[in-house]
């Protein structure tokens, strides 16, 4: 049931959410109870204009003179960003990404459980990957037609992808993380987030050219 | 040499410039000569307007009624961008992650060279991960005294990564590619990139709720 005064909040601010989540969370490790938007500024890197229109997005809980309360904000973007819920997510690929992914330990933490791993390797299949069993890629359907799957997390290569996230879709699965370097582009029935490492790679690359240049000048 | 025209572009646009660069490079290969905002904003999934907004910020490729070439535009987003200039980068921590980051074709082809990888474990020194030889941490110092070194991956755990980027900051590395899962504060001689994997996967935990709670009302 939403309240009356919910507003949509739009994509843009919901992906920025993540890292006030993540800056808030910090602050309360320090004790820290209030912060204004110019200090959280500070912190973050972005201008504290931004971060009154992105906090404002969902009732504001800042004050003047008296800034934000740590606590509350922190609870409040975890409302908006559902880490009360858990998601149920299986990995498809045993690779070097999804032995990573199985091994890191925040996704549990933020509600997302890894409760199956699939490959097509019949040698990788029944190894277990941090207590997580893989499973033989046939044998998907047999899983989720058994227990309940929010979200595929894959990290297969790229020129099996596309095959692979049919079939999730077919299963009823309705998301997708996608790991690939080809954006998946899906019917409006799949929610997909595609991650591009090389995209924050070439932001470094851009900032630290940008560096070098400068000291040079 | 700067052109006298030249504007600093804001690092927010920057921040989308690989997602541009990204979806121009699938025009290319669709053999696309011209794109207006509207359908480009189809297509990514952003308002025609913030396209539009961006895109001015160098120069503006757009004519009205014309659209934008589409590879004038990528050559110049590539040029921004730094695509022609090549970095050398090493790895440092040889798990899952530095394993998977160290067989990622899209790096070498985006201008960044991976030339060494470096760990802790005497297992894993004098192995090759795609052709990349493991080094010794403690042969850091030796490593970058005889080859020059751009940028340093981290994929240590975050227990160990403020050691490692202190040694990595004192060996006079500018740039540091940061995945474990504390940001990393430094001081501004250095350029540093958190990359938090579960913030992309909260957003898409986030608009997944939104569709089912939509396709329950």
């Amino acid at each position: 049931m939403r309240k009356k005064e919910e507003k949509k909040i739009s994509i843009a601010v919901i992906r920025r959410l993540p890292r006030y989540f993540r800056y808030l969370s910090d602050l309360i490790k320090l004790d820290i109870k209030r912060i204004s938007s110019k200090e959280l500024s500070q912190r973050m890197g972005i201008t504290a204009s931004q971060i009154r229109q992105d906090l404002n997005c969902f009732g504001g809980f800042g004050q003047q003179g008296y800034g934000y309360n740590v606590e509350l904000l922190y609870d409040e973007i975890g409302k908006i960003l559902g880490i009360d819920k858990r998601f149920s997510c299986i990995i498809i690929g045993a690779g070097n990404m999804g032995n990573a992914l199985a091994n890191y330990q925040n996704f549990r933490n933020r509600g997302y459980d890894i409760v199956g791993i699939f490959d097509a390797d019949p040698r990788k299949v029944g190894t277990v990957i941090n207590d997580i069993k893989v499973y033989h890629i046939d044998d998907l359907e047999s899983f989720v037609a058994k227990q309940h799957v929010d979200i595929a997390i894959l990290t297969v290569p790229g020129s099996r992808v596309n095959e692979v996230a049919s079939k999730v879709t077919a299963l009823g699965i309705k998301g997708i993380w996608n790991f690939s370097p080809t954006d998946l582009k899906l019917g409006s029935d799949i929610v997909v987030e595609n991650v591009h490492l090389s995209d924050s790679l070439m932001v470094l690359g851009y900032r630290l050219r940008e560096k070098l240049n400068g000291s040079e000048q």
